[in-house]
């Protein structure tokens, strides 16, 4: 089958490898309908070293289940399923509070021997902890939104839960990737009165005020700051959803925080420590986030997508076959598209 | 009168100074019938720098009104208060949601143009929405713990609150100083089934076995991690309190934190940044805290206090008249006191 190898920084290739198996029991095999390119895997196509052998990329997809391993009972062959980004076994202690990306049995697709969605079939480990069956058919037009469910929106709504967004309250989304649109759709889907967003691509920016923004801000840093506290009567916002990653997109979401406020950070931090310690103390700033428990969120989202309340497929705005994923890693790496969407 | 004045490092003097008065009409004096001495008042006695006009110390409190200004409405002449550190208007829109550190008009006592309370007597701001009466006694044998109200034990209760502490869980408490006792105290009054602390001296981890630790832990750094490990089936503690304001500590807290748990933090942080940025993020850790707004919690600690349920007054390892409050000074840092009161 062809599959997504990454060989190192601006190295990604389609290759043939060999078709995906089911391994362990407990095991899917699931023939991918729709995949994409995530914000997160333009940090290795930044900096990964030289590799020969290898990373086999993707980890958000939605597909059908083509077989099922002996110990699977809740999936049939022929299912359509959502792929959180990360696998879980369901039952540890984590997977029960839903956490599931803390599961004691669980990972990430496209890391160590499990492999990556930007193909044209995966092997789906702890199937019946990990995949969630979906009562539409393959050719839905939801499957774009469908298919954020496995990260991009879950993960604009984790920013959104973690930084306590609420009925009337004030909230700044910090980034204008897909992670930080689909925290304006969810920030909005919470009932926050006012939505800012940070940033500085008036495409997407415009999209942001489509799907729910009510103020943009293009500064950056203390002007950002300054900016956003003029829209605030003076305070800063409630609740920031830090969607970037950085140590100044950080810091800035600390800056804008109103005193007693919540920042949820989903942006993979590329910093070893938190900026801005000292203010975001005096100011009782809380800091939390990470990971998006994917799974736990599905059900409550999914409804409203399916029955067309939020939209966040709109993020998408290219479609690439399966060769054409090196140039989709190259467009979102240039900022020429938001977030590519995988047709394999 | 008499009072602390702080002069440089290691140099603190208790002066003759002008009386305190009534300078606003919202002002109340007040006759300070204890202070105490405050590990943060420890981080200027080891660093400031030489200051000939000397900076008045003290933010913790009890005493009597001896006179209030003509806008006060709430409080008389005769009555029992609690100080806590900071003031603030009891009006503003932080103070109504209960973070009165945040107050628009407010500030910290020791500071600015705002004496300290180690002193005979303390002028007091904002005095409606600063001061807490009390149907007590000045004689009572309750005074020391009514006096940690005024800071430190409202915030161990911070800690524990922000890191959302809560019955049958695990929790951590970094720091066996003063705020770590009462850490230990708050953490047990909201219902932990384990309480383990983190600290090296044997007088003080005694203590904290008598007001509810469960487990000491003496190690440091990784093994401290390791052990804490250990006493939690591998997974850490759900709420760590983080008493001490050392990146140090705060590596070690987010180190035992369980995915998904909380830190709450109350030492005034002594570094720019937070470290462990990476491992919180990919462990769900939330951080916060901060000044604890004492005003806020009194109402919910006083009749614990009152009816003995609770004595944090035994943080309180010596007593000292105002002129040995320099000394005072020496022996906590020296770690010869956990705490120190002042009887004026």
């Amino acid at each position: 089958m062809r599959a997504t190898v990454l060989h190192g920084a601006g190295d990604v290739r389609v290759e043939s490898v060999p078709d995906a198996t089911l391994i362990e029991p407990t095991d899917a095999l699931v023939v991918v309908s729709r995949a994409a390119i995530c914000g997160t895997d333009l940090w290795p196509y930044k900096a990964a070293g030289p590799d020969d052998a290898g990373r086999r990329m993707g980890h958000e997809a939605v597909g059908v289940v083509q077989a099922v391993g002996a110990e699977v009972r809740t999936l049939n062959v022929g299912d359509l399923v959502i792929m959180p980004f990360s696998y879980s076994d369901g039952t540890c202690q984590f997977c029960r509070e839903g956490l599931q990306t803390s599961c004691v049995h669980g990972g990430i697709f496209g890391t160590n021997a499990v492999d990556g969605a930007q193909a044209e079939a995966v092997r789906v480990p702890l199937a019946d902890g990990t995949l969630l069956a979906l009562a539409v058919g393959e050719d839905h037009a939801l499957l774009p939104s469908l298919l954020t469910l496995s990260d991009v929106m879950a993960t604009g709504h984790h920013a959104a839960v973690v930084a306590r967004v609420d009925d009337g309250e004030r909230v700044a989304v910090v980034g204008d990737g897909a992670v930080g649109l689909c925290g304006v759709i969810a920030s909005r889907r919470l009932g926050a009165d006012q939505i800012i967003i940070l940033g500085r691509h008036p495409d997407r920016t415009a999209l942001a005020r489509e799907l729910g923004a009510t103020d943009v801000v293009s500064e950056r840093g203390d002007e950002a700051v300054e900016r956003v506290r003029e829209l605030t009567d003076g305070f800063g916002v409630h609740s920031v959803l830090e969607c970037v990653g950085l140590a100044d997109a950080m810091r800035t979401a600390i800056g804008i925080a109103r005193p007693g406020g919540a920042v949820g950070r989903v942006g993979v931090p590329q910093d070893e420590t938190i900026p801005a310690s000292v203010p975001a103390y005096f100011a009782n700033v809380t800091i939390g986030g990470g990971l998006a428990p994917v799974h736990a969120y599905v059900e409550e989202l999914l409804p409203d997508v399916v029955e067309g309340r939020i939209e966040p497929g709109r993020v998408f705005d290219r479609v690439a076959g399966l060769d054409e994923v090196p140039d989709g890693y190259r467009a979102m790496n240039e900022r020429e598209a938001i977030k590519v969407m995988v047709r394999p």
